[in-house]
């Protein structure tokens, strides 16, 4: 009951509403009452829930993720890219959501992101449900 | 096995402890061991867990929480809480907790607390519980 | 299918790498496909899920934590280590992975640390299975 979102990020830093993706891996799993796991495996990446009515809400968010873990600071990591990996940490490497009728039991407002902070790039979202 | 609890904050910040209401979703459904997701239905709420002994360290959270993202801040979202969407996501829209003996496998010290940061309102928080 | 792990961090604050030991208490339980939910049962400590090839990235995680949540900053919880509390809020009490084929289905770069802000100390993680 594993399925797998291929996202494929257009900038350094985007969210990505990925709701449909997942509802759809919901159906083809069939699991009617349960938990989602969301899960971004990668590093510099991770998954937020929230309101994907007004996009500013969005914006806003990577703003202030920005102001708080500039990209200019010194870091160790010779990558470069520690603030994408503390990004990721902050705002989570997954999200567990209820289930319910089969399908993901999200607020009026809630959708669910990919939340990329290293791209553009492809990238690997597994799903995985668990019924109750 | 999922349960609502229905919770009533008080102010437009409030960490809300609701260990109990969960406790008491937890023996409705029967569940023995597994695990237990509790969801904020919401954009500007969330779930934290963590000390339930000394109020002042939730005071403290939304002190530094303010003092992080602050309400001053310019922000896109016309309705003007982005600083609420962000905490949301900062201290997570969930909390996934392990089932044990049909109890929440909390340490001594852990409480589960609804984190408002737009309020006072009615809220929804979702409890889904699978088995294992 | 709940396991416990016992954790002896070395310092105030470090991020130890559980992987192996989070694995291993996966074998004992025999799940081949499911979720994993690991949890820290403290109130200053976490769990966080990054990179684990170069060591810097966890420094500069600690480092950047420290700067955001200053041990200096004055509070009101008299323990005196409210900022342990706030970091582990921000990174979580705990990390779900999926599990496949008996394996935690983490990416390339991905390991499981536990994440300690209040130490040295014993600490117990908990890793609670369900199939899917």
């Amino acid at each position: 009951m594993i399925e797998r979102i291929q996202v494929t990020s257009e900038a350094r830093e985007q969210l990505k509403d990925i709701t449909s993706e997942v509802n759809a891996a919901l159906r083809k799993v069939g699991v009617k009452d349960g938990v989602c796991l969301i899960f971004a495996a990668h590093t510099t990446a991770g998954i937020v829930v929230n309101e994907n009515a007004d996009p500013a809400v969005c914006f806003d968010m990577l703003d202030w993720l920005e102001s708080a873990v500039p990209q200019s600071t010194p870091f160790r990591h010779e990558e470069g890219n520690s603030p994408a990996h503390i990004k990721a940490t902050l705002v989570g490497q997954s999200a567990s959501l209820p289930v319910e009728g089969g399908r993901l039991a999200l607020g009026v407002w809630q959708g669910v992101f990919f939340a990329e902070f290293d791209g553009p790039r492809d990238r690997t979202v597994i799903v995985s449900v668990v019924a109750s």
